[in-house]
This record gives structure tokens, C-alpha cells and sequence, in this order.
């Protein structure tokens, strides 16, 4: 598909047909997408933790949500339960701290306040945008959603995933079903001419 | 031009054609995708201040780098000064605390312990990617790159910017000129099979 056409398409989907299970070869071409996003010092701090079965994502939806959201089975939940596909994007801060140390980079200390943004979390944020993204140009949908921190620890341990690890948020795939429009899309979108500014802040873009 | 050759042909390009400046229509166009990045509770916290005027860019420049740079004029610093178009990514915290204390979501004590990762950077991020995908999508080049945590508050400053804003990172876009190879690509690309894990972490995703 064009590339303006799929940016065009993209959006959040929130339920999902459960009988059709997304192609092998669709996760692996979002995969091969993902590890194309840019990333500070070619650090590459990223892993991705596919979850196909239902016991697997039984295992993920157990262990981040809590017993109050999985009682109540809220209209949020019981739509993204649907999602036959997750990929759970996990940043790895000390890749680049060590990869700064390097004489290259010279940041010997591993100091966290010579970063003005955790480029961890923002590089494997890229990388889920870009399985977003693939899901539209492969006729499928996706959505992103985050862990509460108070369930990152669970999480990372049904996962079997290293504890320092940040869960920067989960990729859910599949193919789209009628689902209800996020009640945050009435906020409407800001328009270009509102957030983007020509010369300096405050003085509105006009093409 | 399809989604897949987009992905694939983005690179990071530290040289442009100091003669050829940005079409509008392809800043706008850039300007009009990026909007279009996701963002939680579409809070849609974000800023893009775009300078294009020789007199703007200096500006950044002698904001945004210490005089050592300047002095020096490094092969990194020479190169990227010649692109003709810069677009400052700003992420706007207090956008998302205010939107999360809405009713429907419930933050209202705006503790950022709630968050798991700083979700205003991560989107603004997205945003700066969808830009540099639509450069190569239109024939030019990007770039993306941080400025550091001293030089904030008075790039802030120069861009007549609110200071609470943080600078998520700079698009540079313009047409490559021939660049020297960034050497962090000699750490070569981590492949699919090492960054991606089948159903739990460890297990390699093998397609």
C-alpha cells in the first residue's frame, strides 16, 4: 500500500475477529519493520516478545491486569481479549548506557542525566509505530496499549523477561472487528496549524 | 511510494544540498502525518516549531550546541548544519496529566507514578518518525537527533518556546548530499531472531 495510504488508515482498533489468527509471515514482516526503526547510537535496546496462543496471552492478560479489571471484564478489556496476536515491546536501558560508555560516545560515567529523553523508550516506541503501521499495509489492524507500572514486575515474570526491562507497551494484532470508537477521539485532532509553528513558538504554520 | 520501500530505504543522512531547500507542500505534508501519530487519550501532546530562514537556524544552532562544538566544528556538526529545513519536536507533559485527571480516565491527583513510561515523549517520537518516513517517501532525506540537557532552556529560550517543554529531538530533512557512513552501523542491525522471542523471553522468534 502507499505509505500516505496506510498512515491515512491507521488507527487504534479495540476488538478483533478471535477465528483468524495473523499469518506467520505478517508478524515476521512487522518484526523485520520494527528493528528498522532508528535508535540513539545504534543501540537497538529493544525486544519483542510474541504471544500467538491462548495460553500465552491468558498468561499476559493474568498477569497485567488486576483482579478488579478481570471481574468487572470491563468493554476495553473483553474487546482487546479478542487479539489472537500480542508483541510485548520491552526497552533496555543499560544497552544505551553501556553503548554511550564507549569511547565514541565518551559518556564513562553511565549518567542518566546526560540524556534529555530516555531514547530507550522512545526508539522501541518508533519500532512499535512501525507494526502499527505494517498491520494497515498488511490488512489488519493493531492497537497499543501500556502496563500499569504497579504490574510491570508480574508481567516481566510471566514473560520470563529480564527485571530491569521497561514494558513501553504491548502491539495487539489481528484482523479488525466492529468495535466502538474511542470515546478520546471526540477530543478531536489538533489541527497542523496549531501545533506546528513557523520560526518560533507561537506563530501558527501556514503551509 | 509502497510502505515496505519507505521502511526499508530510511537511513539516518548527516549531509544535505545546502542549495535546495524544503517545498513547503512536503514540510506541510510531514506536518500532516505527524499529527496523525498516535497518542494516549489522544492527548496529542506535542509541538513542532519549523525553521527555514538561514537567520532561524543559526538561532537553534547556537542555542542548541556549546561554543567547544562551535569552535571545533566537527564533521558531524558541519555536516548537519547544511540541511535546509529543521522541525524541533517539543512534548508537552502537562497536556497528558491534564488529560488523564479527565473524569473518564481518573488520574486527577497527575502523579506521574501512574505512568509506565513518559508516554508524552514516546508519542512525540512517533510523530518526529512519521516525518522522517515521509521525507524519504517525497525523494529527501532526515535526520534525528537530540540536543543536550544543558542546552534546553536556553534552545527554549531561542525558540521563544513555554520552558516547561521538553525537546524530544530535531528532524533535519532536506536532499543528501554524499555523507560519511554513521560509524555506529559497523555495531551492525541485531537481527529478527535475537530481538524477537516466541512466547516467552529467550525463545527466539524463527518464523
Amino acid at each position: 500500500m502507499e505509505f500516505r495510504d496506510v498512515v491515512r488508515r491507521r488507527r487504534m482498533v479495540r476488538a478483533y475477529d478471535p477465528e483468524r489468527p495473523v499469518p506467520t509471515e505478517v508478524i515476521t514482516r512487522a518484526l523485520d519493520h520494527a528493528v528498522r526503526a532508528p535508535s540513539a547510537g545504534f543501540s537497538q535496546g529493544w525486544d519483542f516478545v510474541v504471544l500467538t496462543s491462548a495460553d500465552e496471552r491468558d498468561g499476559f492478560w493474568s498477569a497485567a491486569t488486576g483482579a478488579e479489571e478481570q471481574e468487572r471484564m470491563d468493554s476495553w478489556l473483553r474487546g482487546v481479549r479478542t487479539a489472537p496476536c500480542l508483541v510485548v515491546c520491552l526497552s533496555d536501558k543499560e544497552a544505551y548506557l553501556d553503548r554511550y560508555a564507549e569511547p565514541d560516545k565518551g559518556f564513562s560515567d553511565r549518567s542518566e542525566a546526560r540524556w534529555p529523553v530516555p531514547y530507550w523508550d522512545v526508539d522501541t516506541g518508533m519500532a512499535a509505530l512501525l507494526m502499527l503501521l505494517t498491520a494497515v499495509d498488511e490488512g489488519l489492524a493493531g492497537l497499543f496499549f501500556g502496563v500499569p507500572p504497579e504490574r510491570r514486575e508480574r508481567t516481566l515474570a510471566a514473560l520470563e523477561a529480564p527485571p530491569d526491562r521497561r514494558i513501553v507497551g504491548v502491539v495487539a494484532l489481528g484482523y479488525a472487528a466492529p468495535d466502538r470508537r474511542s470515546p478520546s477521539l471526540r477530543r478531536g485532532r489538533r489541527p497542523v496549524g496549531e501545533v506546528a509553528h513557523r520560526g518560533r513558538f507561537g506563530r501558527p504554520w501556514s503551509g
